[in-house]
């Protein structure tokens, strides 16, 4: 075995020691609205939230449950955001964590109590109460992508994959699930996504890997520029896969990251690509960057622009509105009208712009490759030596019919 | 006569000392493309110019130009932006107002030379010349509102006002162009808009009173997210009032600044109430905020924010949002989710989130409310005495179907 890949077909409660259920169980109309992800073994824990100021009581509750860095169960209902609540929502979000304990015979301090849906509403509690029972009796009883259904708002398909890797010469898994859709623009985390691992691996080495393949992965993704409420990215390691705990700095940190970002870049693509109205994905490359944060800045500001999501969804190599979203992205580059900037897409094989000037590039070309559902643009903005990518999705009519009537 | 009031059916050229008209002339299809604006005597000048770092080349040069404080003309072609096209487009926009200079017999210094219109093309510079010829010869012909439907891109309509007032005891003038659309989310200036006035005041007063007047209007407006490479305000006075000159800090320096923001808060809601594709538009007010640029950058992030956008648009009342985009904006107001905000509707009338709680609104107002073609919002922060207001148009379909295929 040499890099980490994919079980095709496999599912996050095939992870050693692990079970993850969902299921529709009133909260909302007719789809799955509740999971539950449990631990047979109590696990070392991390997960990073929005940095959205007004964050949701759930994730409040949560950050308190893993101040020991311990947790042995996730829990969410879609449907319901607890965002904007006061303290009602605080007090109703521990009681979701106090009702699953008892469900799941863990301690209340060990689960990770999160929420989707609607803000500015309070919860059910006597139908989440239902909901919670009803998913923990169905532990056990894993069928299929459940899980992944249960924390789905407008998502159209189920985030889940399922990675096998090598870890100190040991076979060792890592799966997720995740949701997406609207209000998609993660600062510190994406709208949520669960991982599991079977790896053992310290508490402060796991929030330092996961910290670091989230800045590379669901930090570089929008859908349409608002940072939700409830961003959180949650992860579990269970340590059954009876590896040497993973010491920071070591090869085996390595493998695990590499495994890491293997997976979260995988769902951090499907969440573009089931964006709300998305047809079509786009990757912004920028390289040559004095430093890894400008290239990061300028490249997620390309992805959330407007203009460019529009043009990606006509197919319109409308290049210019890239360069645009370059020029007014928040870093300190010294670029300008004069700047040798070069911008060539499909690879390098289309080159729209050099050392500051248009070309003559073949439009025909241009738009062929515009009708690609996967595109991808190289910004070179020859200045230092940093890269990093980041993933959009299209603007569409879609998109607007689903959120000016979304709530109603 | 007591504040600052509009002249119903003026036009721009109509301020005393100014020329203004726009024509067709062969750089677009069909509609008219160029636009001259020219004053007898020379003016005091001030221009406020993108914060995009890609500037485009005649910002630059009308930078350089404006160096001395003076000029006598504004010269704007539409239908090619002169963005992105390096050393070429530096010579083509100084060739411009040499060009300018000869047929108008001023200064080349003394010419403000603009562009907007697609990026990465270089300008027709055999065709712009005989554009040039062509306007000059019409100044002095003017009939109605031709200069601001010559800078218009995909606007339908064309934005002028002129503005009477009183300053020093005598009656004076204002008087301004603008165009907007798309790519509309002004981080120092809007798009492009071009004002008159035929008071006397200093450069050095001027730009402090264009600059204020710029950060409560033009700034405050949103389309899309997307700030240009093209953006500016600029302004001409030549002193024709007969006032004494204004000094800063003096009545007469407010009685300006009045009329100022008068006239540019109402070109900047034309911008918006115009933005592609808008249907409606909504204000949003910030109160008691800790500072006033916190109260600015999250009454800006509301009205940016594509979820907030497209609720108005299907008058889904959906408020949630509003906290949401408040809640990730990029301020230091310490806000929480126990914070006592409240937000309100229509003035005050709809109360629908208080002192950090969901009210029991009647969700029939709301939606009312929300099916008028002017919305207000008023959020209150209760951290400050500082407010500010800020405007956005919706997010359609229209705004979908113009973006996908304008260049094509």
């Amino acid at each position: 075995m040499t890099g980490p890949s994919f079980i095709d077909g496999a599912h996050i409660w095939q992870v050693k020691g692990f079970s993850a259920n969902g299921a529709h169980t009133g909260l909302k109309y007719k789809r799955k609205d509740f999971t539950i992800i449990y631990s047979e073994k109590v696990c070392d824990a991390a997960a990073v939230f929005t940095k959205n100021k007004l964050k949701a009581a759930p994730l409040l509750v949560s950050k308190e449950n893993l101040s020991n860095g311990k947790a042995q169960a996730i829990i969410c209902n879609s449907g319901n955001a607890n965002a904007c609540t006061g303290k009602k929502g605080i007090e109703d979000a521990k009681a979701m964590a106090g009702i699953a304990a008892g469900e799941l015979g863990c301690s209340k301090d060990d689960i990770i109590v999160l929420s989707t849906g609607v803000i500015g509403v309070l919860l059910p509690m006597e139908k989440v109460e239902a909901s919670i029972k009803k998913v923990a009796s169905l532990l056990g009883e894993e069928k299929g992508s459940e899980a992944a259904e249960g924390i789905m708002t407008t998502d159209k398909m189920p985030k889940e994959r399922v990675v096998e890797f090598e870890i100190g010469g040991r076979k060792a898994h890592m799966a997720a699930i995740a949701k997406g859709s609207g209000m998609i623009h993660p600062n510190m985390a994406t709208m949520l996504s669960f991982i599991v691992t079977d790896v053992c691996i310290s508490q402060s080495v796991l929030i330092k890997a996961l910290t670091e393949s989230v800045n590379k992965t669901y930090n570089m993704i929008s859908v349409d520029g608002d940072t939700s409420t409830n961003d959180t990215v949650a992860m579990l390691a269970n340590g059954l896969a009876g590896n040497d705990t993973i010491q920071d700095g070591s090869y085996e940190y390595d493998q695990f990251l590499e495994a890491l970002d293997f997976l979260n870049e995988e769902l951090a693509k499907m969440i573009v690509a089931d964006g709300e109205g998305a047809t079509k994905v786009f990757e912004v490359e920028v390289v040559n960057a004095p430093t890894l944060g400008d290239a990061r800045v300028m490249a997620k500001s390309i992805i959330s622009s407007s203009l460019v999501k529009a043009a990606v969804h006509g197919g319109d190599p409308n290049w210019g509105r890239i360069m645009c979203a370059a020029g007014y992205s928040n870093t300190n580059v010294e670029i300008n009208g004069s700047s040798k900037l070069s911008l060539k897409a499909e690879g390098e094989e289309i080159v729209l712009f050099e050392d500051g000037m248009p070309t003559d590039y073949s439009e025909e070309n241009a738009k062929d490759m515009m009708k690609k559902s996967f595109i991808t643009f190289k910004l070179d903005i020859k200045k230092g030596k940093y890269g990093s990518k980041a993933w959009g999705c299209d603007l569409s009519n879609e998109y607007v019919n689903i959120n000016a009537h979304y709530r109603t």
